[in-house]
Parts: structure tokens; sequence; C-alpha cells
């Protein structure tokens, strides 16, 4: 979505990411640590393979939600620590399988774990950061959160399935669109939210729950967007991997029906099973999209989940949190710019 | 282990697999059932491919054991059918995710996921199994079943990390190797067993998971004596895969000290990093086994857990279901015949 302001102007307004873990900080401290102790074995092969996992420090965005909702009213509690590490080493677990699903070579500026070893340690270190996750918060005690752990980490596999079922599939429904990102990164931010609330602030479970959901479908769009190169694109720069990876995303998906026969039939082209696409077809097919207004498009979809996870916000006491959290809205949507 | 037993009066003592299934016949038929529906999804080409899993029809073994602990004493209870579920769930989950490691393309005379779609398919339907049987397992509500599940569930992890750490090295430590087989086989007998004791048995959990880790031992004992061919293995004849995919099982390591030093560098030679080894140099190998009482050892030692399974049960009160058991202990014993 175009807006009238000037870049300087809309940058002022965007909270860093360091702004969004400020008030967190001393706990991410702690789930990084935390994190450390629960992977550690009894083989110092999985141990050399995890030191080197644990290097690829991410953003900890899911953590920073949990322990905000956790803040939402009154007294934090301590649990955060543990159910932060077993979010982000969800994460991490989903992260090492991709990788080796996609022969990625590097992660966050490291080499993969199919890249360092191969595609035997990603499977089985991918299986044992799962089993550890599982075994972390099984030692919490409390049923819920452990069905909230075991449904999003089949949620993340639905949305995998879902995605390798459309591989080189021009799939043009929308709505199947909406479902692979809601299993595939909704879920796990939307279960961040919640386990948060379950702990801190269960009278808005639901709301945080919602919350978290609507901001994992807008930092999803916003992500299917950068990889059309955003609004900064200039023509003919190649597009990332989705059209080359076979992925329909919601900017072609949103200007599929705006094509000619023959657009349409150029874009059928990307996507013939045989592929890989060449770099030629994959610009025409990129530089439709900007010219159709699919960017525009899902910044607009993007917008739209991004008001409505601000409005479940709106029951939740004042608070510093409160405030971060909607700030966290700004960050996810303004990630390309 | 040689016996003077005629080879037909050794299959006369022998029980067959129907044997031990009989008693809990109805209730296996109550977990393939039950299975299905664990595993349905709202995406087709999930079932699709759950479908030809479950074709793939294994002994179910470890339901058996978990139904049979169940009755160890009085009434049994009826979660034995959901837990039968996710025990074998777990099992298969490992079976998919090794297949995708060994690159075999037969399971059970079925083609395996890697080899009907492919390793992507592989790595994510075996997480989509993990995950089911975990959400399965937490549905029932007993955090000490969750605690059990997630616990055999990092531990078959390990046994596949220490497995691949070994691959093409020739660790001559057996420690290491009883740590692999109890971590990759024993663990999950153990664990069926154990929860079937727990629902059923209580009094006799530690028995009962006592009995399943020796017959865990003794089952992947025998099942690496099967590699060599077993008793039954004529000079020459080419031995099973263990040796061609570096894995230096129990009947090696317990040849290795009886070797001349010429003779260990003809073994050391198979497990050359570059390998694989040529068939003549396995062969060569594979006869070293048989001639210097390789398989005996391995029979003896696989006979040994057995027995301590067996003494395991003695605490149990008589019961059709402890004969079973005890019969278990001879079938597992008797596979290579």
């Amino acid at each position: 979505m175009k807006t009238g302001a000037a870049p300087g102007e809309i940058r002022s307004k965007t909270p860093t990411l360091a702004a969004i873990q400020g008030l967190v900080h001393e706990v991410l401290d702690g789930v990084i640590a935390h994190m450390s102790g629960v992977l550690e074995a009894d083989v110092p092969f999985i141990n050399e393979v995890s030191f080197h996992l644990q290097q690829m420090r991410g953003k900890l965005f899911r953590p920073v939600l949990l322990s905000l909702c956790n803040r939402a009213e009154g007294d934090p509690d301590p649990r955060e620590i543990s159910l932060g590490s077993v979010v982000e080493i969800i994460h991490l677990a989903s992260l090492v399988h991709d990788d080796s699903i996609d022969e990625s070579s590097l992660r966050r500026g490291m080499p993969t774990l199919n890249d360092k070893w191969d595609h035997k340690v990603s499977i089985i270190m991918g299986d044992y950061l799962y089993s550890r996750a599982m075994s972390e918060i099984t030692r919490l005690g409390d049923l819920e959160l452990i069905a909230l752990a075991a449904r999003v980490t089949n949620d993340l596999t639905i949305g995998e399935m879902v995605e390798i079922a459309h591989h080189r599939k021009l799939v043009e429904d929308p709505a199947q669109y909406f479902y692979l990102i809601e299993k595939k990164t909704a879920s796990l931010v939307a279960t961040a939210c919640e386990m948060g609330a379950v702990i801190g602030a269960p009278r808005h479970r639901e709301a945080l729950a919602a919350y978290g959901h609507r901001l994992g479908m807008a930092f999803q769009l916003v992500d299917d967007l950068m990889d059309y190169g955003g609004e900064q694109a200039v023509m003919g720069k190649p597009a990332g991997s989705d059209l080359k990876e076979g992925q329909a995303t919601f900017p072609l998906l949103a200007v599929l029906p705006r094509l000619s026969p023959a657009e349409r039939r150029s874009v059928r082209e990307v996507f013939r099973p045989g592929g890989p696409a060449t770099a030629l077809e994959i610009e025409r097919v990129v530089d439709l999209v900007h010219e159709r207004g699919g960017i525009e498009a899902t910044r607009r979809v993007a917008a739209e989940y991004a008001g409505r996870a601000r409005e479940a916000l709106t029951g939740l006491p004042e608070s510093p949190a409160r405030e971060v959290l909607e700030a966290a809205v700004d960050y996810v949507l303004a990630r390309d710019r």
C-alpha cells in the first residue's frame, strides 16, 4: 500500500527490533542460556551440532512475543524462560528440516546443517530438537501448554506438506495460500502469544492468540512481498527464490485475475512440472506482479491483518508490554522498507 | 549359540508371531483402526501418503507388548488402543526418517516414501507422524505417559545421531555399541512395556520396563546377527547391509580382539572413510566373523539379555499374558532360524 509519507518519515515511525526486544531483554538472555541446557546431550557429536545451531542466533521474535504477552496483565510468570526456549527450539527444528528440504546452504549467515554436515544430520537433529522441546514442556507439567506445543508442531508439518503438494503447481485459490501460511507461520506466532497468555494473562488468552495469528499472517505476507523485491524493486531486478522454487505466493495470486490469456500462459510456463524456469521467464512474471499491483494488493492484505492484530489488543489494560505488542505490528509491516 | 536340537525341534518350540499376537488380536484390530483416525488430516495429500504408510502393515510388535503388559495383573485398561497407536506411529516415524537417511527403496515389501515420492515428503511426513503421536497421547491427559513418549522420541534420535557419528568408523568399544542399540531399539520396546504397565499393572512398572529393555536389546542383537546371515550363512555368501553401510555391529566387535594384525587391517579397510568397500573385502570380513565365533558370541549375549528379560517377569502373577510375554522372548531369540 503506497503511503504519502517520505521515506525518512516512515523510518522514524518504525520501531527497531532492539526496541521490540528491549522490555524483555533480560528474559531473552535467560532463554538463550536455558536453551543451551535443554539441548545438552551425553553424545559429543550432538553437542557439536547443537553448538553450531545456537551460534545461528535469530531474532528470538517468538520468545519476545511470548514474554510480552506474559506481561499483559500483572506480574510475569517465570516459566516464560522455559516456554520461550520451547517455542524457539520448535522454530529452529522447523528451519533445520526446511533447509534440508530446500537444500539451502546458508541460514542467518551461517552454513546450514545439510551444508556443514549432511542431510542425515539435518533430519535427525531436527527430530532431536522437536523431541527435546516436547520433553522440556512436559517437565513443566501443564497439560494445556503441552497440548499447544503438540498442536503447533503438527500444524507446522501440515503447512510444509501443503507447500510440497503445491510445488510447481499454480494453485490459484487464495484460500489455499492462506491455509498454508496459517499453518506454516501464523500457527507458531499465535502459539507463542497464547502460551504467554496462559501463564501470565489467562483472561486475555483468546485475544492474544488472535493477535498472534493475525500478526503471523501479516508477517508471512510481508515476507512473500519481500521475495518480489518489495516496493523498491526495480523492473528487471531478479526476484527471490519463491518463483524459482515453484511456489505461488499472494503477490502473484492477487494479479492472476487481471492477466490476459497470453500473460497467464507466461505465468503457467514458470510453473511447468519439469522446472526450473529460466531467469528471463521469472523476470517477466515478476514484472507482471509489479505492473498489475500485486505488491500493493499484498501490502493491503498485510495491513488488514495488522489492523486486526491491533484490534485484538483493545481489551488489554494499558501497560508497557501492550505498547510493545502494538509496536511489533508496525515492525512486522515495515520489515521490507 | 549352537544347540544340539534338530531344526524341526527348534521350530516346534518356537512360538510364531501369530501365537504372540493371539491373546490381543482384537486389540490390534482396534489399534489399526484407531491409527487411521489419528493420522487423518484435512489435506488430501497427507491422507494419500498416510494411507500408503498404513498399507505397510508391520508386526505391531510394540502394541502387542504394550497390551500384554496391560494384562499382567487384573483387568486391562482401554487406553491401550490409543497408546498402542502412539507407539506404533512413533515407530513408523522413525522408520520413515531412517529410510530417508539410508536411501532405502523398500520397506515391508512396499516402496518407501522417499522412493514413491521424495526425501521432502519423507522428512515432513516423519515429522507429521511424530507430532500426531504427541497430540494423541496428550489427549489422554496423563503426564507420566506424555513424559514417556517425549523421552523415547528423544532417545530414538540420540540413537540415530550416534549411528551417524559412527558411520564408516570402526568404533571398537562394545559399550558404545550397546549404548547405540539401547537408544535406537530397546528404548521403544521398553517404553511400550512401561506404558502398558502404567495403565494396567502399575505395581509391575519397573519390572516390565526392565523386561522390555532386555527384550529390545536381544531383539537388536539378533537383528545384527541376521545381517551376517546368522548360523545358516554359507561362507562366501554376501552379508547384508550393515558392513556395506559402514556400521560395525556386535558380531564384528566380538571377534576384533581375536584377529591378527593383518586381519585387523582388512577390517579397517572396509571402514575406510572413502567407502564403500568392495564385495570381496566385505566377504572377507563376513568370513572372519563366522570363523572366529562372532555369530556364537552375539547369540550368547542375546541369550543373556533374553534370560534376564524372563527373570524380570518372575514377580508377575501367573496369567495368560505373562505366558505370552515369556513366549515373546523365545520368539525374539529364534527370529533368525
